[in-house]
């Protein structure tokens, strides 16, 4: 499976929102009966989500497609997750989990739908990690199921339930996300990062990519459509980066060669972490939507 | 029990500084055995606790009345548990826990005194975490026991035992400082926040009284008299701030009456963990002493 | 044993290199077998090993000496930790600690090797934490056994792992450096702080050295000899902090004298904590080498 370097939302009773999907390249498209649908109006938006997605399945869309189901604590929960699964969706969102036995109902659908209709690329879960009790076990939660594929961090819950003020910095959350990742990333899972709700202010949704990009994040809930060139831009390999890795790759195979291997390579003590950061970022440079990088 | 801004500190062995509390409006005062009273004159300060109390509550205290025992470690922490509960005190504050065990004798003082002389807002510990070993069990001590009203954090004590320099951002302490934010808020519990000791530095008590507050602590150590209205400004919501959260308010349940679940409002995404800080933020406004927050 | 304030490495296969130790004033030495010797000169280096601590010991070195051995996971290990207890060294370095099982084979030598050559001063075992499992499970780690006196932080292997990318503020990494010196400062042994691999900006190296010394870090790894005079300067106390130390404990103990608990000296608070930390300040000012301290 590709990174998904963005998770697009739109509400799931916004017909007209869904069906836009296809004019913007997203990694991961999530309609969403959660906190983007009212309450009045989940049961007529899960009725409504076979028509969204039999709709969308006749154009290409370029990412994956999921639903975001309510959180387990819901009533919904378990009526969203029917109605997900019977959609020719690719995976479908947890938001706000908790305890991994909450994933049960959702990988028993997941599995029944596999043995159904097999396809080559697995069907898969993205997890919310977005309260107190999400972060405190996040190492417990990540790591429940191989079919939890990816995890998102939800800055604006965890910050609601704390009673913390978001700031441009997000100190207030480094702690919490950077559990969240090293969790993630212990169980070899993809970490995405929070929203930017400020939608007005691009350049603190960059800025913020790049924080979660430096800390290992592999990509960024997008709440409006031009977030999406940013995060693709953000969590690719730059040219520059790119370039560098290349020699760095060639002055080490070249020092090794020499039985060298530790060498000084532009101003940097360079050896077999650093081989191996630069191999990885050609590999990723190799995507699709990733060429265009400045 | 309202939140406790301000933990508001006088030494027991200066029956002059704890004379003086009623002229300060504090959310939490505390008269000191611990580190503000010498070891030599720790006993007569224990003797004298009775005759301070009695003192106090001859006037009116704006907020609750605790002593603060020697830590659990010392030969003195059950003499003074037994003298404190013997005291018409709202409450004990036990320095440097480190294990749930700690708490049993200050809990069957407070539970007898509740059994013999039983009142409307029921007794209450605040624990300190403070040391190594504090922070790495923050989880269970927080989650301890219903009496444990809160916990603050001690910078001092741990950065001296882990070898660590103070700074002014307070980046050494960011990971324990919120570990225990993150455990207090896990088992609903109010979390106090580190002292200044620059005492002659207002605007970094003020900058750090910020910081603590975007992390969601509740309130905040303080070592002198006029570092309690900045706390209570600080752990207020501000006039600008209560304005928002009530037109967000207003114009989301708007939004939620024409069936639109996520609106932007002056800039932001706006949905349901937005709704719910901003209903928050009302509540604590109408808190004594918070109306003159700017 | 003192506190190790710098370790400081040369590749096994770099007999030039090695040689110049007695050379260089270092608080721990480590003749690399891992990443700075390449695979493929690995067995010959190790097989070398004993020529060069031999040639070492002609000398007199100011510092313990160590070698680091490959990483448990890799072929080379037990070779490698056979060879280097044969050699009159006083310490092994294990890299890419995940597991406190890895530390037997290592210690079943250490234990065999003072049965049969006792010392005044034990032999010791310094461990890398550089890889997810490692910061998972660092508190197992640092408790595994009171023969490992030290654990490093490698920071480079673990953003590599994390896909994380390293910046001069190393906020990436803040809650793993933070977490790692938690739990050695928990288990009574050193803390050992991050390398600076831009090996040309020496104002990086100093900024990055205070941050960990900040923290509570008490060395640091260095990869040059002229990090090394930053790095003993660093983590000693600074003329300045020692001179107000000194101040600080006449002025409280003159107050204690008094019965007075708490002062307020030079514009802080001072109480218990704050003293324990001058004292230590002043015991460490002690220590050869840093007498020079500005």
């Amino acid at each position: 499976m590709l990174p998904i370097r963005s998770l697009f939302f739109a509400p799931a009773n916004r017909a007209d929102l869904v069906a836009k999907f296809p004019r913007f390249a997203a990694d991961c498209y999530v309609i969403d009966l959660e906190d983007g649908t009212p309450a009045a109006e989940k049961a007529a938006a899960r009725d409504g989500l076979a028509a969204l997605v039999t709709g969308l399945r006749r154009s290409t869309l370029p990412g994956v497609l999921t639903v975001r189901v309510n959180e387990p604590g819901s009533d919904h929960y378990l009526e969203d997750l029917a109605a997900a699964w019977r959609c020719d969706i690719d995976g479908v969102v947890i938001p706000k989990l908790e305890d991994p036995a909450q994933l049960f109902p959702a990988l028993h659908g997941l599995r029944r739908r596999e043995r159904e209709a097999p396809r080559e690329s697995p069907r898969f879960i993205v997890g919310g990690i977005e309260s107190i009790a999400g972060v405190a076990h996040a190492g417990a939660l990540c790591a429940a199921d191989p079919a939890l594929a990816a995890v998102y961090f939800g800055a604006e819950d965890l910050a609601s339930e704390l009673g913390a003020r978001r700031t441009p910095e997000a100190t207030e959350v480094l702690y919490a996300r950077s559990q969240v990742l090293l969790q993630a990333k212990a169980a070899r899972i993809m970490a995405i990062d929070q929203a930017v709700v400020e939608v007005r202010d691009d350049s603190h949704f960059e800025r913020d990519a790049s924080a979660g990009r430096d800390l290992g994040y592999d990509g960024k809930i997008c709440l409006l459509p031009r977030q999406l060139a940013v995060a693709h831009r953000v969590f690719s390999p730059g040219v520059d980066e790119l370039a560098h890795a290349r020699r760095l790759i060639a002055a080490y195979r070249a020092a090794l060669a020499r039985g060298v291997g530790t060498i000084d390579f532009e101003g940097r003590m360079v050896d077999g972490p650093l081989l191996k950061r630069a191999e990885r970022i050609v590999a990723l440079a190799g995507r699709p939507g990733a060429g265009a990088a400045p």
